[in-house]
């Protein structure tokens, strides 16, 4: 009897390295392009797919999360930490991998890497629903925070949107000059700025995407001026939050999904029933998104598992017939499906 | 700068080849022993960890689930689905794999197949939790539903309980004749039966485990003399259990957590504050296992994300300084941890 597992034992794995030869191969404007594209899609079939918050382990120090989801054909899920701290000891503060499998027969269809891949879909996301709620015609994003987030976001505003202008701060002004160097041949116009104010001085799209764990106003009240779009991405989880209550108070604001964004974004703040609109009811056309030039619109992101679902049925499909991955040997698969135990005895020879 | 990612970015993967190797090199038996300590040594520290019910994804045919727990210093999950009618298609009813990660950091550090290793640690806890309930001087078991899990179950009884021989019954006989086969060369008597009633003369032990997603009455109550004691661990999820309920009403019942088994385990069939016994509890000394000849002892294990801890913690150890495990490129690590995008630039070149 053979001892060679069948295909199905086979589980097709992305590495980093993988997915950064993937992304170059294709063009990170066009896989941030394919992405929105592959997120708004997915949003539009929202009510199709089985919801649940994610399932989060806290500890002093970060927390980490498995968020699953499945739209009844394709189960997915996301194991992702987030732990500030990490910084300063040289490590990355997000990292991520995520797994699809068959829902018919449960057995996985791809691994794949997912800490880049989580960078490229968050600022997709970003950009997509900028492109709903965002002015007509803004050309210049204020990016505040330039850590390792901040040029997926300026690529994607640029690819999706039509940004040309980005202006940078970041209290840690060599952050700053990193993300400007790395931008440089991108064909943006890159402005260093030396403070939130000076980084929105005509800026029509505001991002916000600091990391710090705790309560912090990145952005005050009188910084805002009408008719902006915030793209508030850094408030993510319990107790983390960067915009103060009173721009919340001002704004009309965009979720992806309220139970969870409720405990986790810049609207913990807020009373738990004030209003907020659903991002796919705006997408699908249910409701409006903005509906004046002086409203400010905020897409408070939290990260919804369905992102991360669009985004690895993006990376399945794109791999196909590329050399950007491995055959994983992880799923015992013996001849007779009863004969597990045959399969390891005879493996000893 | 060095393109070639930093040690924390590979995290060790245990293949099934690897697995099964790996066990063939320890032995089975001492596997299965060990494992035995290994959950014993965790079920004595049980208040400590993280728990919480499974995160299940059904669907009409069956279900995925996540089993993420934690004990302060090291995270786990395991990813597992139950297709019944998988087998009918070649495939296994069971898959899985899991997880290890450093709760500081966040960092992964154990990858490994469990489809094979949940095998081992489900008949590992059957026999550690029936070394505390089980008649003294047991030497026989009988094992109903001769599946893809029977073999192990026989293996960790032998191993772990002493017991010498076992009597086998399915309503496949082929099943059972494929087990019987399996176990000739392993030291145990073995006994091919043709009914349930048969199986069960002159056992100590009875050990359940079929795979119908649906109510099954595998043993009723006049089969079941006075003083034995009852591994069930076929009836697993909402809706399928495998004892009639009359047993259940003679039995001092044993179960892992609660919550997770009036959902899941044959106590489904019983009033929701029927009195049950955490088996923790009995190991930690804190209350009695059995304590008279004719009582019933019934294990009603529905498998719980610290056994897969356990497991997982041992092979990480077992691993060490072995050839059974390859290092997988899964965490993006780049030198300066904001620089993600330069990392993916720079491998352009």
């Amino acid at each position: 009897m053979s001892l060679t597992p069948s295909k199905r034992a086979y589980v097709p794995f992305v590495s980093v390295e993988h997915m950064m030869g993937l992304v170059h191969h294709i063009g990170i404007e066009q896989v941030l392009t394919d992405l929105a594209s592959e997120i708004e899609a997915d949003f539009r079939r929202w009510p199709l797919f089985d919801k649940t918050p994610r399932v989060a382990s806290h500890s002093d120090v970060g927390v980490i999360e498995l968020m699953p989801t499945s739209d009844g054909e394709t189960y997915g899920f996301k194991y992702v930490n987030g732990h500030p701290k990490n910084t300063a000891e040289g490590l990355q503060t997000v990292t991520a991998f995520g797994l699809l499998a068959e829902v018919d027969s449960g057995y996985p269809t791809l691994l794949s890497e997912m800490t880049l891949l989580t960078a490229l879909r968050t600022a997709a996301t970003s950009a997509m629903a900028a492109k709903h709620l965002a002015p007509k015609g803004a050309r210049t994003m204020a990016m505040i925070g330039n850590g390792a987030q901040s040029e997926f976001q300026c690529l994607a505003f640029k690819a999706v949107c039509g940004i040309d202008t980005v202006r940078l701060y970041d209290i840690d002004t060599s952050a700053t000059t990193r993300c400007a160097g790395n931008l440089a041949a991108n064909g943006l116009t890159v402005v260093e700025c030396r403070s939130g104010q000076e980084a929105m001085e005509g800026a029509q799209i505001i991002t916000t995407c600091t990391a710090d764990k705790q309560y912090a106003t990145i952005l005050t009240d009188n910084m805002v001026g009408s008719g902006v779009h915030i793209n508030a991405i850094g408030g993510d989880c319990p107790g983390k939050t960067e915009l103060h209550r009173d721009i919340l108070l001002r704004s009309s604001i965009f979720v992806e999904y309220p139970p969870q964004t409720r405990v986790e974004g810049e609207i913990q703040q807020l009373e738990h029933d004030h209003a907020v609109t659903e991002l796919w009811k705006v997408i699908e056309g249910q409701v409006s998104g903005r509906t004046d030039d002086r409203q400010i619109t905020l897409f408070d992101s939290v990260g919804f598992a369905i992102e991360d679902f669009s985004a690895l049925r993006y990376i399945a499909k794109a791999v196909k017939g590329t050399p950007f991955f491995t055959e994983l040997d992880m799923i015992a698969d013996p001849d007779d499906p009863r004969d597990l135990f045959g399969m390891f005895q005879r493996a000893k020879s």
